[in-house]
């Protein structure tokens, strides 16, 4: 079976040229993040991710996690490789230097974090759920509670997870039930089952570090009495070795779609007596402490979606290239030829490549902007990063992820009859794209957070703002020559006028008519994705085209003008139908009473 | 687990009010198609879809199939099942009264059908397939194979498989290597290998009736030296009886994504000495005869999208009435609600509802048309009607398969992060769906059908006939009162002009730059069937708003009018987006180089 190979000469081109790698490594604390370091990561990186991860892919995906005992087992190789990936240090990557990490920038961290997704999204979300907890007890975590559990965190000597969900809470994080009780020596007893729990339990490592949303005695109901506790899987003794087994256990795992090699947990802490745990932070603060990690784990949910797309693109090219079945259309008795010189299959490839190129310029234009927003040293431009990322993390998140979806199910397409086939490889990267539209917050949840909290709180200025930056663009592409440009300026102009319309309309209804809005919320994520989308390729295209008539024959960047083109004339022709969706099709959504479904 | 439940009011909406079933009563034959047979034998099978049928799905496809020693066993309960299909004369609905069918009309046979693939795809596959092979033997087969195999097979006590696709020829039948070596006594030894054998073996009945594509001693090459021949799994005396084991076995059968109770089998003939086989009609007409079933067996393809789309309709319906979780938009502090009371949740379903009712409407009126085109006294109406469903049946198959996937996928989200969760049901419907898009021709074959052989052929005459049909529609719509009419009425306009100029470029494209026609291929193909499938639901409101203005207070009704205005805000408003990109899309399609991908 195939294996992943990253696409460092595309990847190199949207962290250097199109996100400004340069910028990014004026600011304050990355001037390592030099073209020269980023290439020499990347290229190591991408190695690991070919050699490693990848093989473990489907062979993690057939054999599964499996469960016994209240212990999971990981499918073989997969310890080892967790062990390699953490030698490597590729655990502390994007982690504070001040605990053991790199503190490279998002920009240099993304394309990483890219490949390993790629390679083997089961096993990434080890290290992407680490990552979050790290976060959480950087926000929060008292010092000693940092000391205690970072630097083997940071290491990748221990792994963490997020507790949030609880049976039938789902995302309503204000039902949640877990209690943690003060025991009088600054210590809790947590009590409570939680579900769904990425890598909840395994046996990579010699600990987890469980993070817990529970409620105190006597807090308030709902989202404003949700505390965050560190529940260690061993207790860790003040020399820092491990002690005693925490009550702490993994009762069972699901059986899932997809991402099987990852074990999503039921969580119960505290059935023997209760687990043992350490507040982080204030009380009652939890719930806001895990909203100042979410665009960060939004965004990287959001990279799962472009991961998942370029490999399933990748399979699909691969096999196109390979099969061998019917003749060049148009040509009469000719040979039998590979199909990817058939029309549809080349559409098909062309549309997964185009939109996997829209999401990942889109995505390192985000995390470029993250780096500068909390590092510019002017506190104006970190505002308007800030603004950019917290409007743009939703689309992200849910537009990569839903594209992903539709751009795997299009590889199963291209291969046929052997696409069907598990041994195939192509059904995996649907299967383990599915999830990604769902958790970290569904599509209707990223997309009611675009409108109401990223738009309509702030009457949509910095839409507005993007909106005009699309204008920018628009104005560079009628200085370009030829029918292509034209095409693309047209297309993308096409696009503008509708993401402009939906976006006033949204403003508007969203105080005047919250539920008419709502009806249109997932279109409108979509719209603003595709649009967005189209922008970075058009910028894209410019750039390329800057290059071309510059003298440069590198034959990526006219591959760069035809995908833009492509794009343009495949997806952003989508647009206006959207547009028309959003602002005139709220009544027939709420029409029918419940009764008549 | 929720069992399917028919949805017979809508099934007896489309059958007799908009499909005509008293029109088809009317015909040659079909006499006893009254309403009143109509409802009882819907009724009847409605019970054996919910009570035998549905609750071996999830059961079937969590055991799967399984093989050994050259034999299938099928999971529990299927055997069963299968015996009492047979005897209930399910098997024999549609089948000719000359070999103990009941010679039911299409428009009738039509919605059982779909109740068994809703309920049960992988079981349904089974009668499919026979229905496929007793047809063939009616269309080529010698009296005395008919006597020898027909009754039997039309009883259900054997079943009968279709054997075409080869290793490595996938959809290219010119490339069967199967060969045929006539024993000097009527009869030929076959050898060769077949893949993807839906059910070419399993332990339901005692004997299986294999049709097989193979080449004589000497055939010419290519398509035209395919012939025909029956093999069957036990040899058949003259007097009915069973004797030996033929030299046809199945060597394996596949892992795949879904319908994993359906045993997909690797055949081996001849590997023994020879598989003895009988010629069905004439040398080298085998492919002939397979293009004259190949209508009915798209047709029923397409029905399994229709089918798929409602059931993943149905569970996601039902989860969202029950699942209670977060409080209703725009109700500060009001009670947890049920998710359907959620504008996206809501926005989703009806998605779900408004397009497979439209797969629905559009599918039983082609049906109709195909009753009419094989018993309509008049030799004109028989013409058109056959013209009509030729021209819609790669349509019906293409979209409405296409449409089940976004649909399952869809439900699956409905559900979050149960929808993952195999136990929940959902995500088998999205497994299973996946198939349909690929198996009896891809969507890329249907739609080079489609523009090809169905229109540029004869210069675009039936699809003009069509188009002509739907601007009477809007005829009819423009003297409807209201504003739901209105808008229904310009969407659908907008819809037809789409069609229309899309139409108009393909039959002229497709003589002078063919590459480019196969370009846009699948796209016109999405964009007759959300035209076409609109301008059913448009026929539909405007009986029910008759309906309704007739004083009739039936809510399926008025429920019909809101599926219809969703249907225009939300699908038909992708029409004009897919014209665009069918007539301006394909220079970005082919224009990379091979080597650029």
């Amino acid at each position: 079976m195939a294996e992943y190979i990253a696409p460092l000469r595309e990847m190199q081109f949207v962290m250097q040229e199109l996100a400004g790698l340069e910028q990014v490594a004026q600011l304050p604390g990355c001037e390592e993040a030099t073209a020269d370091l980023a290439d020499a990561i990347l290229d190591e990186a991408s190695k690991f991710a070919s050699n490693v991860l990848s093989p473990l892919n489907w062979s993690g995906d057939q054999e599964g996690a499996k469960w016994a005992n209240n212990a999971v087992t990981m499918p073989a190789g997969f310890k080892s490789a967790y062990q390699q990936f953490a030698e490597n240090g590729w655990t502390a990557l994007a982690c504070d230097p001040e605990f053991g990490g790199q503190g490279l920038p998002k920009i240099l961290s993304t394309p990483v974090n890219e490949m390993w997704k790629s390679a083997n999204m089961a096993f990434s979300l080890c290290p992407m759920l680490t990552q979050g907890a790290i976060e959480a007890l950087l926000v929060a975590g008292s010092d000693e509670l940092k000391q205690r559990y970072l630097p083997k965190m940071v290491s990748g000597e221990w792994t963490g997870t997020m507790n949030l969900t609880e049976p039938n809470a789902g995302s309503d994080l204000a039902a949640v039930r877990t209690r943690a009780e003060p025991q009088g020596d600054g210590t809790y007893k947590v009590f409570g089952q939680k579900i769904f729990i990425t890598y909840g339990d395994h046996d990579m490592v010699s600990n987890t570090v469980h993070l817990v949303l529970a409620r105190l005695p006597d807090a308030p109901e709902g989202v404003k009495g949700i505390s965050l506790f560190v529940v260690p899987k061993f207790m860790v003794n003040a020399d820092g070795s491990l002690g005693a087994r925490n009550d702490a256990y993994c009762v069972s795992i699901e059986h899932k779609l997809g991402i099987h090699a990852s074990p999503t947990a039921v969580m119960a802490f505290g059935d023997n007596g209760g687990a043992i745990g350490y507040l982080v932070g204030q009380e009652n603060r939890g719930l806001e402490y895990m909203f100042i990690m979410m665009n960060a784990a939004r965004f990287a949910v959001g990279m799962e979606g472009v991961a998942l797309a370029e490999r399933a693109y990748q399979r699909a090219r691969d096999y196109a290239k390979e099969r061998i079945q019917g003749t060049e259309v148009g040509v009469r008795g000719g040979p039998k030829v590979a199909i990817i010189k058939h029309p549809d299959v080349r559409r098909m490839l062309m549309s997964m490549r185009s939109q996997t190129e829209a999401m990942r310029a889109l995505a390192y234009v985000v995390a470029a902007a993250m780096d500068a927003a909390k590092r510019h040293p002017d506190e104006a431009e970190r505002a308007k990063n800030q603004a950019f990322a917290d409007l743009m993390i939703p689309v992200v998140k849910g537009w990569s992820t839903e594209q992903s979806i539709e751009i795997a199910s299009t590889g199963v397409q291209v291969h046929g009859g052997m696409g069907f086939i598990e041994e195939t490889g192509a059904a995996q990267h649907l299967r383990d794209a599915r999830i990604t539209a769902i958790y970290e917050g569904t599509t209707a949840i990223q997309a009611n957070d675009l409108i109401g909290r990223k738009m309509a709180r702030e009457g949509g200025v910095t839409m507005k703002a993007v909106l005009g930056l699309m204008q920018q663009t628009l104005g560079k592409l009628a200085e370009a020559k030829g029918e292509q440009f034209a095409v693309i300026r047209a297309r993308l102009a096409a696009g503008v006028a509708a993401l402009t319309k939906a976006s006033e309309y949204m403003v508007a209804t969203y105080g005047s008519d919250i539920k008419a809005a709502h009806a249109g919320s997932v279109p409108f994520l979509k719209l603003t994705g595709i649009v967005a989308g189209g922008w970075q390729m058009a910028r894209a295209a410019l750039i390329a085209q800057a290059k071309i008539d510059g003298g440069d024959a590198d034959p990526f960047y006219a591959a760069k003008v035809v995908t833009t083109r492509f794009y343009a004339d495949h997806i952003l022709t989508q647009a206006d139908g959207l547009a028309e969706s959003i602002v005139a099709g709220a009544s027939g959504v709420m029409a029918l009473g419940e009764d008549q479904f």
